[in-house]
């Protein structure tokens, strides 16, 4: 296997990644921004792949623990070991399970935030017949869109708060089953590579429980010119600083 | 009764507004320059006012009919006058009407398209006890979200498109009032006032008895400086010829 280690600009802290499985992309750093864990709070990502966005949680929050569920057991076993890798024990947990059975892992009402950057094909949509890691984290084979929100709404405690990152193509079916599974869109931004482009990801936040009332923010632009981050980016990204 | 007469900017159209009544915005150019009527199509506008979306909807395309209805007998008689202003009878028909006896009115599967500029806030929200057609234009008091698109969903033949504007705060209800309703969103346009803003209104489509699959589009950025339109926006007022 071979494997590589990136620096994640914040926090010192690196991530040990596996090509071969699933590398972390913009998505997981823009939803590791967009969402927010408070003091006194506990985080849950479901399907947390090599363990990025709990550890990036961590760097950026101040909550009392990040846990991360991962259903492969390589991915699994690298997530844990970039805790290690992090001395991150005891604050960022990965437990490795199916997202379907979450409820019963960790129990009910039990996270005052969840985010997930979940599989973005439909499991009726592509490639079938391939259970590879990287066919797994991208094809819902494993758990819908509707497992996901069904599962988040029990695990979530009122007034807890949902944060995913998703396709724009998928969004009326996004809203129909947070709606269904009573976790109110409250918050949206479009994900755009250029200020002129359409969006090629979206950001949402659900309320467990929420009044109806959606905040469109502006969009997140990627790219100001070619191959230049827009300021908003390179602020994510932790390399404004001198 | 004060009443003006704005030039429309295409066709050599002319509209008689009555700004005791309620004024056409930016959003009704913005809808009809958002939905298509194709040939041998029949459309529909609901909530009309003085018929400014008809009669910019013939200007810009080569359909049969386009038919307004309106339930304020001001806005109607208006909207009437219009029509004769501009030598339309014929082509544009304006009936005086609630819109929730539509399908009472024109019948089921009547139309090809279904264009709205509805009431905006909703009946809980705002004032109260206050039926002048300012507030009537504004409000969903004698019709509301539900109904428009419940309606709509009746009078669209199979495969019929449904265009409407409204507020982003209100786009989750949106999305699944048309999904229950058997509208499917297929296209999402986001309106900004500036391309780093935060957009202020909402253009969708919705096909009857459609597919999921949503292309939400780039924003329609309505300024690129103050006072200055986006080529875009000049393009929708067609002001762009010489």
């Amino acid at each position: 296997m071979s494997e590589r280690i990136d620096d994640l600009q914040i926090g010192g802290y690196r991530l040990i990644q596996n090509p071969e499985l699933f590398c972390f992309g913009i998505d997981a750093v823009l939803l590791s921004d967009f969402a927010r864990v408070l003091e006194q709070e506990r985080a849950l990502d479901l399907g947390t792949g090599n363990g990025v966005i709990p550890i990036l949680l961590e760097a950026k929050n101040k909550g009392i623990s990040y846990t991360g569920l991962e259903i492969q057991t390589q991915s699994y076993e690298l997530a844990c070991r970039n805790v290690e890798l992090n001395s991150l024990s005891g604050k960022v947990i990965i437990e490795n399970g199916d997202i379907k059975e979450a409820t019963k892992i960790f129990g009910a009402s039990s996270f005052e935030v969840i985010t997930t950057n979940p599989p973005y094909i439909d499991e009726n949509h592509g490639i079938v017949n391939d259970y590879t890691p990287k066919a797994i984290a991208r094809h819902e084979i494993m758990a819908t869109l509707e497992d996901v929100i069904a599962q988040s709404s029990k695990l979530l405690k009122p007034n807890g708060r949902f944060y995913m990152i998703h396709k724009p193509h998928r969004l009326t079916q996004i809203m129909v089953l947070m709606r269904e599974y009573r976790i109110e869109p409250k918050r949206l931004r479009m994900v755009q590579p250029y200020a002129e482009k359409e969006p090629t990801m979206v950001l949402i936040e659900g309320l467990r429980g929420g009044k109806p009332f959606l905040k469109v923010e502006s969009p997140l632009v990627i790219y100001k010119d070619v191959n230049e981050y827009t300021e908003e980016v390179l602020r994510i990204y932790g390399k404004t600083g001198p």
